[in-house]
Parts: C-alpha cells; structure tokens; sequence
C-alpha cells in the first residue's frame, strides 16, 4: 500500500481543488436520475447544471467546465443536442465523459455511442458489460446491470482506450483503469449497498466530469472519481445498510470525505 | 383470518420467488416519479430498466419480464412508443400493468388509455375515480387525486375486469381487487402518509408488473403488490410518520418485509 | 420587529387557509426537479399536479388553482404548451407564477422568459442574476447560482415590478420582495444549507403558487413563500446539516411548521 500513498495524496488535492473552484458540469443525463446526480454533485462541492435543448447544449457545453453525456434514457432530439454538445466542448477544450448505459443491448444507443465515442471523450465509463460492448466485444448484460466481471472486460477497456484515447474507468466489485501508455490500475473501494440505490453509477460519471475539470490529465481524474466514490459507498455503509437510508448516506458521505479518508483508505491495488 | 392465510403465505412465496429471479421491469412510466419508481424496485429486490424511445421501447419490452404503462406525463412521443411497447410485450407473451393516472379529466390522456385498455393489459391500477373513469362511469376527480370511494367504483372494476379480462386493483384507504369470474377482494393494509409522498401509487405499478412477472396468473400478482405495499407503508409509518423522512422510511420497508410480516399482519377480508 | 407582527399572523393565517383549502397546483417545471417539488408541495399541504404535453396542459391550467412556469430545462415543445397554459390560467383568472432559471447566459429561455413576463404573471421569482437579466440590467450568472447580490439587484426588481405588474421576490442570503405601489420589503429567514440541495429554490417557485391560489394578493403571497421557505430551513438546520439528510429534514420542517413558529420567528426586516 505504501506505494500507492501518492497516488491517494493527489486524489486528495483534487478534491481539495475541485471544492475551491466549485466547477460547473454540464450534465446531459437520463431522466431517472437527473436529481439524484445533481445532489451528489452539490454534496460533492460542484455546480450542476442541466441544458439539453439543442441550441441552449450547444451553447452552454462551451462555457461549463465539463460535460457528461450519459445515454440512459436517450431520444433522437436529446442526441442531436449531445452532437453539439460534445463539438462545443471539444472546440472549447473542454473535457465530456461518456457513459454508454445499456449498449449492446439496446441498437438505437448502441449505434449512438459508437459514433461519439470516436469525438474524443475524456473519460469512458461503464460496467463491464458495457465497455465490452463499447470496445466491441461480445458481452452478456440483460439490461442495465452488468452480467461480465470486471476483470474479463479489463482487455476491452486497453483496447477502447488506445481506439480512443480516452481513460476508461470499468465499475463493478473492483474498479479498473485503462490508460494508453498506462498499466492497467485497480481500485477495491466500495461497497454493495451502492448497487441498490440508482444513480449512483450515473452520478459517479457526473464526478468523473467535475474532477476533469481541475486535474492535470484524465488518468488522475478517473483515479479520483473511482477511490472518492468508492469510499463514500464504505462511509455510507458505516452508517447505515438500509436502502432507503443508504441513499441519504451516501450524498452525506461524499460533502463529509477528507484528506484523512482518502489517504488512510483509498485502496489502490 | 384463518381463511385467509393459505392467500398470505402465497404472497410470502411470490416475494421470496421475485427476489431469487430479480424480474427486470420496464418502465415507461411519468417524469416525476421515475426516480422513486427505480428505488422502489430496487428495495423490493426487481430490477428497473427505463426506456421510452420508440424503436429501443419495442425492442426491449421483449425482453423484459413485465411492463409498466402509467400516462402520468403522457406525450404523442411516449403513446407512440408505449403503443409499441405494447405490441412487443404482448408478442412475447410478457405480462404489462396499465395505470391510467388522471383520466377522466384531461382528454388526451383519456383517449389513450381507452385505446390501449383494449390490447390486454394483465393488471390495470388505478384510484377509485380512474377505474370509475376507464369503466366509462362518472367520476369526481379533480387531479391526481381520487373523489370517489373505493366501495364506490368496486362495480366500474368489475365491469372493467369482464370488458378488459384484466385484474383491476382500485387503491384507497381499503384496496379492492376485481378479476373475472372472482369474487371482488379487499385488502385492508396501508397507511396515511402514503399519500403524503409523491410516486407511492405510481410505484406500486411498478412492484405489480414485478409480480405479475413471477406470479401463476394477474390475481395473485394484484393481491401480493396490494399486500406488500400497504404492509411497507405500515411499518414506515412505525418508524416514522414525518413526510420527508416516511418517503425514506418506505424504501427501507419495502426492503425488510419478509414472509413473518406478510403472514400474521396481512389483512385480506 | 414589532410592527411586522400583524403581517407575520398574515402568512400564518394563509397558511392555515392553504392547509384546509389544498390548493392543486399545476406545475410545468424541469426535469430535475419534478419529484422534490412535488413533495415539497405535499409536505405543505398542497396538491401537485406536472402536466406538460400542450393540449391537457392548455386544459388543467383553467382547472387547477394557479400555475407554475419554471424554465431550467425548457424544450420548445414544453415553450408552446406554457405559452398555451399560461393563457388559459389568464383566461380562468388563476394567479401564475415565473420562474426564469439561469436566464442572461441561455438565449433560448432568455427569448422566452422575456416573451412571457408580458403575459401577466402573479409573481416572479428568482436570484438576484435572473432579477437583472430579466429587467435587462447585465448580470454575473453563470449557471443556476447568482453571481449577484440581492440588494444589487432591488432596483432591478422594483423596476420589473413596474413594467410587468407582477410581484417580484429575489431570493438570496437576504429575500427582497418588489410590488408596484408597496416599498421594498426585505426577508431574513432562510440557511445556507438550503442552496446544498437542488430544488429548493425551484420548488418554492410551486409554493408561491400555492400561497397565490389562496392569498388577497401577490405581495402577501409572495411575503407567505418567503416566509415559510426560509422559516423551513432554518428548521431543518436545527436538525442537521448534512447535505443528504437536509433534503429530507426540510421535507419535514414544511409539514411542521406552525404559526407559532411563524409569528415567533419570521423575520421581516
């Protein structure tokens, strides 16, 4: 564990600085949960906001400090509004993560997400299932949940990100992180109870996008949204494994995880 | 109560069984409870998906194990898809739950859920003023809310179980349930502060079509999603009767309930 | 602090009315907001009721008790049927209320919210950036949140008085209440927390509606909101600050409190 005491230090300092400059995200999400993200957004200490008009997305995605476009419940008009979207962020250099919820199941999306993911997102998130799919594997979800493990999609995630030249962050019971030119990094926080609350993989790729937003490369801010959103998922817990609470924990957790937190017990492996 | 109790322990059986199979409903419900609806499942122990894309609609109902039809928030773009999503689920042989939220006021809404009452529904959910409206009787609803008794529209359910050939479960203080060549039942759980948070009816659409993917026929899914809803909302209600923290206390309920509560606190009378 | 005590009995009074009478709001908001808005409405003891799509919103707007109209996530579609709804309450004599989130950055709704405060809303609300832009002095938004100061924006306000007729409320740390013809009046109550979780200040935008269905006048209506928000979090303060937690204590606080604590504790400066 010792070796990896800067790598927790770093994610610490992001926090730190993404709660002093407070960054504004540009969330294009589904519609289940746009509250939800939006809270963890707040209790994080960042600034939502959600523009999915075509012409207000276009617009906005170039004065925010990041975008996420997270394709849960996607429609036609709210994917032409993603297009620009995503043109305006990139023109602007600002950086979108993509999470591409429940593709490979679903054709509409699918077709979708393979189309925007070669705009030159940041970060890539998604469950095994869906990297799978994304990388262009065959994968075995039924839905939104992820019928792969991680570990069998960590060759899916090298290969999506040297395609892409994102950082793909694969959720599941151990977190992975593929970075061209990187090994492949694994983070063990987390706890079961975040599967039975939803929004919290959504909401998780809304904090991937705010701490793009003040970190020097993608690598480290996937490292930061999977060890801070892990851990708050271990903090909730401590208090309560109730469902219902637990969602309530959990946005209490992340406005209340630290330094001390992070660096006693982040668990990169 | 004795007579009853051979009825308690098959609800008991049915929620063991949707927890080991975790039925994965589709949802095409309104945009204010889409959120809770998603909770609920989860805390219930299915799994929600929600899709209302035309083409990805009709792709999935198919796959799914049940459907949810409520017209809360009804757009010509969801009839649409939810006209689709009928098709498909009704091809493939899946069980679907129409809620006919606030019918009988606004027209649109009114027009369509007398369309598609006509293509099978499995179980059709509604306050005693949408099944008063739906069975073409006079009601006196002025929203979301009922005007009329349960007692009152026991006999609209009954001629819309004969028109329709599905299960009808009218809601209120006593739940009464209506199936073809049935005698009418009356569920006497519940609480209040039920209809202190938004979603509780609308979820309960959500938990039939889980049951109803897992039951042996609508009548026996209609009494368990009556039973386990009205139980859950007493033993909120034992935690708790503050309408912020019940809403809370109703998640965590509905994750508890087990066959001991169903069997010696379920009232069938 | 004495001569506000008739005027602080007022609100107290109004809310007692509220409660009996259960105004039925009709809300056209944003989709982040939809389900905590609903439940703020039912904590206080009004009704919700969101219906978008144009023809049943033109047809509920005469029916309900006042209308919401809240532009954060406005849609051309859900632009017309506003323009439809807010034309019917005009017709059937119901008071509205406008709520122009994040106007002066977003052109689209900017266009809109201008076109709009022409058709004689009840009230106005809004952060002292929206108050600015909307009477077309320059603002420092940059999102949802201000950039200004409420007492920057009084001017503002009173001159949008002027030119709409409506009451306007701009809320910050300090409330400010503009009525043609009335002096400035000036609300303390209110925490910090409240600006942690979304939807409060949106949600308020249906509580005022709520207050107008039921008051003599837009300027006590408008003075009620303020009033009972701010009177709320503060009593959701005194349970916890935790940013999860206050959501639902907030819930809470609402169906709490009384005119003791009203006239207790209001402050009007």
């Amino acid at each position: 564990m010792e070796a990896t005491k800067p790598q927790l230090e770093r994610v610490a300092e992001l926090l730190e600085t993404l709660r002093e400059q407070k960054p504004l995200v540009h969330c294009m999400t589904n519609t289940v949960v746009t509250g939800f993200t939006a809270n963890i957004l707040l209790a994080l200490g960042a600034a939502p906001a959600m523009i999915d008009e075509a012409e207000e997305a276009e617009q906005f995605a170039g004065m925010a400090n990041a975008l996420l476009v997270n394709i849960g419940t996607l429609t036609h008009s709210q994917a032409d509004a993603m297009r620009r979207a995503i043109g305006a962020a990139n023109s602007a250099g600002r950086p979108w993560v993509l999470d591409p919820v429940a593709i490979g199941v679903l054709e509409f999306r699918t077709r979708f997400a393979n189309e925007i993911k070669q705009q030159k997102p940041t970060i890539i998130r998604g469950n095994a299932s869906e990297i799978l799919a994304l990388a262009g594997f065959s994968s075995a979800t039924r839905g939104v949940d992820s019928g792969d493990s991680v570990e069998h999609a960590a060759e899916a995630a090298q290969q999506l990100a040297q395609e892409t030249q994102a950082t793909v962050l694969v959720t599941g019971e151990t977190d992975c992180i593929a970075t061209k030119n990187h090994d492949l990094m694994w983070i063990a926080n987390g706890h079961p109870c975040m599967t039975h609350v939803t929004g919290v993989g959504c909401s998780q790729g809304a904090l991937l996008a705010a701490f793009a937003a003040v970190a020097a490369n993608a690598h480290e801010a996937a490292l930061a949204g999977a060890v801070v959103m892990g851990l708050a998922g271990e903090m909730a817990a401590e208090t309560t494994t109730c469902v219902g609470s637990y969602a309530v924990a959990l946005l209490n957790a992340l406005e209340a995880i630290d330094r001390k937190r992070i660096c006693s017990c982040g668990r990169i492996l």
